[in-house]
């Protein structure tokens, strides 16, 4: 589906595509908020959004991935993989893009870069075909910005037993499968400097914030913030 | 993605995979019944099932395909295809690679053909890249045989108005799109003669079934009925 993909890549001409990443416990959500914040500080539209869920027909497929539980059974890899580009097709054509050709930020938790490093990486199936999939789902589209707030598996599993949420199906898999994403998702940011920051989860939420917003008004004099 | 068909193109050893194509309304049901019938009359196990929805994920798939209404919105025509491959791809994984696997002959309702006839003539994407999407989904399992029930869209209309059953979303489109879809079903029947049985639908149920059987029995000494 190569042909598709460079056929119809178009980037926006006017607004802002931001995307985290990171494994969950990361801190995606509180740092997405942040700049959120400073975005529309700034006078900018700010569009908060997220990977699967982002729409009605994505809440239905997020509930069947993570908590379709006995009722579904086991999912096919394959199936899976389709399940969340169906989700980015439909969140792209119906808010993404979208808020994009208004000129907004859309400032979104997860996107392409999560199906690679979870499905590619952690899984069964050839990363060059889940890319494939999802650059057709999406027509092509890539964000302006990817930072990948990186953490090692055990202090993500740390955090997210303090936050005490009740565990989903990918956060109740072992350790090494955490692992894998996140060396995955340090692949995909080596491979891509200029689309990706990669920061020290850890770090004070201030500082991260700091050299978020720092890269964000480098982005482009026209178009970023 | 067509490396990756061309490299997992199976086709089962002892099974026989029989599909029935054709608008809603052209008798699919009654033939696959009672090809079903027949089968298991010569001893063979028989799988009777059907896409979209012959899983357990597959119904939440075709319930918001088919009957997401209000609540879903317009579904992305991307979206709309990667659902069906994603049912797809969970169908053949649970339940038609398994029974072939067993020698069964699987009699299944709609196939990939469906979605190149429904969404390659009918919508707006190309029918190269929704062969390439489910060609993956499925590892390029194909048919021995396909049965295409062809009638014209007037007739399949009255059909089903007949039968008195509530209109789908699809069912609910115009003539024209019915029109572009039965033209699609024989245009990939013209491409593919030595898969596809092409009947005239409005012919009787019974000489129907004497064309089909005679095509099954044909299939092949060793793998058929």
């Amino acid at each position: 589906m190569n042909h598709a993909a460079e056929r119809a890549t178009t980037q926006p001409s006017n607004g802002t595509f931001i995307t985290f990443e990171g494994g969950d416990g990361a801190g995606k959500t509180t740092q997405a908020e942040l700049l959120s914040a400073w975005c529309a500080e700034r006078g900018r539209e700010v569009v908060r959004t997220r990977e699967p869920g982002g729409t009605p027909l994505g809440v239905e497929v997020r509930r069947l991935l993570l908590h379709g539980g006995d009722a579904i059974g086991a999912v096919d890899p394959r199936a899976e993989a389709l399940l969340y580009a169906a989700d980015r097709a439909q969140h792209v054509a119906a808010v993404v893009r979208p808020a994009l050709d208004r000129g907004a930020v859309v400032v979104q938790d997860r996107y392409i870069d999560s199906s690679l490093a979870y499905q590619g990486a952690g899984r069964v199936l050839d990363p060059a075909e889940v890319r494939g999939l999802s650059e057709w789902a999406v027509q092509g589209l890539w964000p302006h910005l990817t930072v990948l707030l990186d953490i090692a598996p055990a202090a993500a599993a740390a955090r997210r037993a303090a936050r005490g949420g009740t565990a989903d199906r990918l956060e109740a898999e072992a350790e090494a499968f955490h692992r894998a994403v996140r060396d995955g998702f340090l692949a995909l940011a080596a491979a891509e400097p200029e689309r990706y920051l990669v920061l020290d989860a850890t770090r004070p939420a201030a500082e991260l914030h700091a050299a978020i917003t720092a890269r964000v008004a480098e982005l482009d004099g026209a178009s970023a913030v």
